[in-house]
């Protein structure tokens, strides 16, 4: 008998803050371009006073993920934390709205800490630089964690910017024992490069003793394995991971496994915004691999995925995927 | 000299909720398509239960006209309450970010009213159709009316729909009274045929005293004047109102004055979302006339920058509107 979930994400839960701007204003405000960054309630307070008009839509990675597995028709929940407050509530409602299950209690409280949020700057060439907020995201830990949920489903997916927070470690462990004792599988993403600096040790550990399929990007890839050369960091993680699947912006991805490699290319498209396109890599592979789909095909379905969330502002999906996937032949 | 502000706005303060859905949905839901409907908090939070992911995004009529005179450099403020919740603060936000002065007292409370959201559904010609919980924007008063500033604008903007509130006419009746005690014009928006019909006798009093610039759209203009003959209800309103600015869907928009009627045909673009069409064609028309514009250059300004708040989703400008007038040949 199949279990009740094919795939439950753990992330950060988020709530983006979506506004264009030029490059001068990264210059100007210290942003690094294309990566995350995390700050604090005054530094989100003056960021957000000096960005231009913006719209909120719900994001999170590992959420993003989960909402395109969902809206794909997969059997999907998630695990994260928001506040009682209306942004808790817009995370909460658009999940769920798109399918998902999303149970994590809602934080109450007095004002102190709030919903996180994320304030995306988009420049002109469409590459998004993050300014996350925690929140109350930041203090998931291990009772969080339903040992039930994690056994009753075939895959677990961890977000690797969840490694920021006191409890996530121990979360996480418990985590991968629930899915692990019932049979499961642990997928990861390596989430950001610098992610990946703050904690190289505990992604490693991680990598080799639990992860059955690693995501990651070019960059994080070569941050992972300490490495300027990215075949031999493919190698180094094809070593430790049965599946690997490596995205490289416009050369498409890699999938790695069991000694095979397939390169599968991008699909071509106007990218007006980047937020999402790992996420929906990875939530459309998933959804492909649980559904009984070859590697190749995964990562073509991920692929198109991750075309359709970049070409408009938001990290969701917005087109109807399975159409998508039709149209390319996929399905 | 000049007065610090040539349009003040006062209207009901809003975020939107923009989902799209089908047809069925509207039927299912006793949602009237194409209007606007008052909803309570109780059927709001039912209402959002039902519909898909969503983004939010400030809105608000004449806050939306207000965002795209001042995104054309337009000394503007704007008059609308909400409170302090994080709605608020991103309503407060997206105005400010834009170049407009927003001073309202924001509202503070344990809970009970929040600030205004509006339901947007989108159905696929691009229609759409408006639930509306007021929640604070519901109080504007006269003590929220700064007779100062009014005395400090050349016009200000009325938003009809502000009409649906305990003390708005009194609020009205002081913003006129300290506008015109300084000189300055008064423009309305009738906002919308039902909203017409709730409030028909203090809409006909303020257009036969006070009005010196309607804008309508063709329902609302023979739903004011009560006839099936739009030429007739133009004539009714020009008779009344110094100018008259009528929009006609595709069929562009018609300006009466003095006399005089001209013609200016909608600028073609593919429908994605109509809202804020009508509220962009008032912010771009006061714009052009506070800037020395004649009425017609004044309505074809207007009907770009409604086309451009089409083509996308969401009430407010996103494309550089100084630049399509250029492009038009309009500047």
């Amino acid at each position: 008998m199949s279990k009740k979930y094919q795939v439950v994400g753990i992330g950060n839960a988020m709530v983006d803050v979506l506004s264009q701007c030029q490059d001068g204003f990264l210059d100007e405000n210290g942003i690094g371009k294309g990566i995350m960054q995390l700050i604090d309630m005054d530094r989100a307070v003056d960021l957000y006073s000096r960005v231009g008009p913006s719209k909120e839509i719900s994001g999170g990675s590992a959420a993003n993920s989960i909402a395109a597995a969902a809206q794909l028709g997969g059997r999907v929940a998630y695990v994260g934390k928001v506040m009682d407050d209306q942004l808790g509530e817009i995370f909460a409602h658009d999940l769920r709205a798109q399918g998902a299950d999303y149970e994590t209690t809602l934080g109450q409280g007095d004002g102190g800490a709030q919903t996180g949020r994320c304030i995306v700057l988009v420049t002109p060439d469409g590459e998004r630089s993050l300014n996350t907020y925690l929140g109350w995201s930041e203090f998931l830990g291990p009772d969080d964690i339903d040992e039930a949920m994690m056994a009753n489903s075939e895959w677990i997916f961890l977000e690797g910017y969840r490694f920021d927070g006191p409890d996530s470690h121990a979360a996480f462990a418990k985590a991968v024992a629930a899915t692990k004792g019932a049979g499961g599988k642990v997928s990861i993403t390596l989430s950001d490069p610098f992610c990946i600096e703050r904690h190289r040790d505990a992604f490693g550990e991680m990598l080799r003793n639990d992860v059955d399929l690693l995501f990651a990007n070019r960059a994080e890839m070569m941050s992972m394995y300490e490495t300027d050369d990215f075949e031999q960091a493919l190698a180094s993680a094809a070593a430790q991971v049965e599946t690997v699947a490596c995205t490289d912006g416009e050369n498409g991805a890699y999938i790695l496994a069991a000694g095979n490699r397939w390169h599968v290319p991008a699909v071509p498209t106007e990218v007006v915004d980047a937020t999402g396109a790992g996420d929906l890599f990875a939530g459309a592979f998933l959804w492909g691999l649980t559904n009984g789909y070859d590697l190749e095909t995964c990562g073509k379905m991920a692929c198109v995925a991750a075309s359709e969330v970049i070409s408009h502002i938001g990290a969701r999906p917005e087109a109807d995927l399975k159409s998508l996937f039709k149209q390319h032949g996929l399905l």
